[in-house]
C-alpha cells in the first residue's frame, strides 16, 4: 500500500509529514452539481427580492466548510488559507446548481480537500434548504477540475 | 418563497422552529459513491493484511463528520443522536466506493442532513487517501434513500 | 459569593446543575446595536441588486453563532435548541444596524446566553464586512429584552 | 458595492485573497464594557478570597474565543495568532467592567475580529456568571482602539 | 470481537444505537493525577494573591474539555450534559495535584467518557501551564471511580 | 509567579507572546499506557481478521486530537502542524497498550501539548472501546519523552 501516502510502511494512518516540502503557492478548484426537479430550480431562480437566498446562503456555507476541513478530514493538515471563494450558477438546461470552489495557499501542501470539502457543504447546504419541496436532490460529479503549486506539478481536468 | 421551510415570510433565512413538533423516532439513510481508476478500486481491495484501512478510516470519518452536521450546515438543529452507522462497500463492476449512513433520532425533527453529511464526509476521505494516485475520483450520486419518522411520513428511494 | 449561580461554596466556577429542573419551553429575545457613519449606513442600504448582502451574511453568522454558545461561554450547558431567529435592521435616524436574536429550546435552563452571543457575532460580521470602509463602528447596546419559561418567571426590558 | 472588501464585483461574498500582501507584524487591540448594577459591580469586587473568579473566567474565555474567530465570523481568515491578552478591570464610577483584548500575529492579513471578538466572548461570559443576580446588564462601546501593521497604516482611536 | 459495543458483528466500528434505552439519571466520576517536582507543586500552592490560578485555569479547561467529548471520542454520543463539576487539590505528600470529575445526564447513555475526558484535559492544562519549569510531570492513574444510572448498574471504584 | 510563562507579572493568564521567537522545527514525541486486565487485552489482540480496529481507531481519534489542541487547553497558540504519527503498541507483558505520538512543526513555539494531547484523546479512545468489558482500565504514565527545536534546547526523557 505504498502508493498511498496516508499510510507508513506497515500500513498504519499517518498525516504525511511536509515539514520538507517547499512553501509555494498553492492553488485548487473543485466543482459538483445538486440535480433536482425543474419545479425546485425554478423555486429558487424565481425569488423575486428575494432570489439568490438559497445561493447565498449555500456559498457561505461552503466558505465555512472549507475552514472545517481538517476538523473532519482525519488526515488533512491545519492550514492558514489565504482566500476561498465560492461560486453557485443555476443550470437550467441539466436542471442543476453547479458549485465551483477555489481555495489558496502559501504553504507546504497542496488545498484539494479544501476545496472539494467546500463544494460538498455548499451543495449539502441547497439540499437542506429544498429538501422541504424536493427530496430526491442528487450531489453529482464533485471533482477536482485544477490544482497547482508543489511538487506534483499542474492537474487540469477540464 | 413560502414553500422553503428556511426562509420566513419575508425571505429571511431562519432555523425552522421545531418547539411544537413531536419528539418521534426518526430515522434517515443516504447513499453515494466515489467513481475511481479501476487500479485505485483494486489498491484498496488488496492492501493485504493492511486491507480495509482506506475505508475504516473513511467510515470513522463519517461517523464523526454526522456529529458536526450543525456546525456545518447554517439552518440545521443541534441533535443528539442516537444512532449512527456508516458502511463502505467495494463495487468493482462500477469501480466505485459505495458509502452509506444511517442515522436516528428520538426527537424533533429529521435527520437527512446528518446521513447525507457523512456520506459526504466519508467519500472525501476516501478521496483524500487515495488522491496520491488517483486525482481524477468523482463523488457521485449522494442522495436520500430513505427516510422515516415525523409528521411528513415516510420516504423510500429505492 | 454565593448569589453567582456559577460559583459552588467555596467560589470555585461550576457548570450548574440542572438535572432536577423541569423541561418547560425556554424563550430569550436579545437585541443590539452596530453604530457607524452615515455613509457605512447608506453604502449597506444602497447596494442594489445586491442590497441586503451584509445583512443576510451578518443573519446566517448569527444564527450559527447561537449554536456555539456551549463552545464559546465556559459554563453555558450544551443544549439542542429547537429554534433561532435573528433580524437586522436599519435604523437611519440612529445611524445603526440592529440585530435582535430570539433563541427557543424545549429543556431545563434558559436560552439568553445563546440569543445574546447570537446578537454579538452577528453584530462583530457587520463589523467585519464594513471595516475596510469604517474603522470607527462601535457595537453598543448589546442586552436581553425578553425571557420566559422556567422558574424564575418571564421578563420584559422593554 | 466595490468598497466593501468582502464581495466581488458582482456582490457576492467572498473571503478576501490575501496571498499577495506581506507577512507583517499585525497587532489589534479592542475594548468593551458590561454596564451593570452597583450592587453587582459590588459583589464582584468583594468576593474575598475568591476575588476575581468572574474576572479570571472570562478573560480565559476570551483568550479561547479570539481562537475561535474564523469559526465564527464567516469571513474571516484562519489565523495563527503569536499572542492574545485579555484584560479585566473594574470601572465603579462608571458602574462598568471593561474589557481591553490584544492580538497579535505575524501574517497577511489584520487581526482586529480576534481581538473584538474576544472582547465580546469575554463579555458575554461577565453576563452569564452574573446574570442570576442583574439580567439587565448591557454590554457597550466594542470598538477597535488601536491597529497597526500592514498596508493600510496604523490606527489609534483613543 | 462481540464483547466490544462499538463494533457490529462484522467487526465494523459504529457508534451503538441507544434509541431504545430508557432515558435515566446518569452520573460518572473520574480522577487523575499530575505527578511533579515537589519544587512545581510549592510555586503553585505559594502563588499568593495568585494562588489557584494554575487550578483555576485547569477546572475550566476540563468543564469545557467535557463538553467537547463528541468532538474527540469517534463513537462517544453527543450528550446534553445536565452538570459538569472539576476540582483539584494539591497533594504534597505525593508531589501530585489530584483532579476530580463528575458529570451528570438525564439521558440514554453513560457519561464515563466524559468525565474521564474532563479529568484529561484539565490534567494536561495543568501540564501546559508548569511545563516551563518542569518537563518532567506525569498524567497517571486517570479513572472512573464512580457511575450509577442505566441498565448496567452502578460501579464503585474506590 | 514569574516562572510560570502562562502568567504575567501581575499573575493573569496569557498566551504568551511568541511573535519574537525564530522559526525552527520544532519536534515533540510523547508516551502514555492504558493498563488493564490480561483478558482485555487478550480481546484486543486476537480479534482475527478485525484484529487491530481498537488500535486503529484510537491512532486516528489520536491524530484528529492534535490538531484540536488549541481549542481544548486554553493557553495553546493555534498552529499548522506539519506531521503528526501515532502509534498504538500491546505491551502483554505488563497488561497495556501503549500510545506513542509525535509532531513537527516549523513554527515559533513547541508542539509538546499536541504530542501529549495526541496520546490521551488516543488513550481515552482505547477505554471508551474497552469499557464495556473492562470498567476499570486506567491511563497511566502520559510524559513527554523528546523534545528538540526551540531556544530551550532538546530534552529526552528516556
Amino acid at each position: 500500500m505504498s502508493d498511498f501516502t496516508h499510510f507508513d510502511a506497515e500500513g498504519k494512518a499517518v498525516m504525511v509529514d511536509v515539514g520538507g516540502k517547499a512553501e509555494t503557492e498553492r492553488r485548487a478548484t473543485a466543482k459538483g452539481e445538486v440535480v433536482m426537479q425543474p419545479e425546485t430550480l425554478e423555486m429558487i431562480r424565481s425569488g423575486g427580492v428575494k432570489k439568490g437566498d438559497v445561493l447565498s446562503v449555500a456559498r457561505l456555507a461552503g466558505i465555512m466548510g472549507a475552514k472545517r476541513t481538517p476538523d473532519l478530514i482525519p488526515l488533512c493538515h491545519p492550514l492558514a488559507l489565504t482566500s476561498v471563494k465560492v461560486d453557485l450558477r443555476l443550470l437550467p438546461e441539466r436542471n442543476a446548481v453547479e458549485v465551483e470552489a477555489t481555495c489558496k495557499l502559501n504553504g507546504r501542501t497542496g488545498v484539494e480537500m479544501e476545496a472539494l470539502t467546500a463544494v460538498s457543504v455548499a451543495a449539502l447546504t441547497v439540499y437542506d434548504m429544498c429538501k422541504a419541496v424536493d427530496r430526491g436532490m442528487r450531489i453529482e460529479a464533485v471533482r477536482l477540475t485544477h490544482k497547482s503549486g508543489g511538487k506534483s506539478g499542474s492537474y487540469e481536468a477540464e
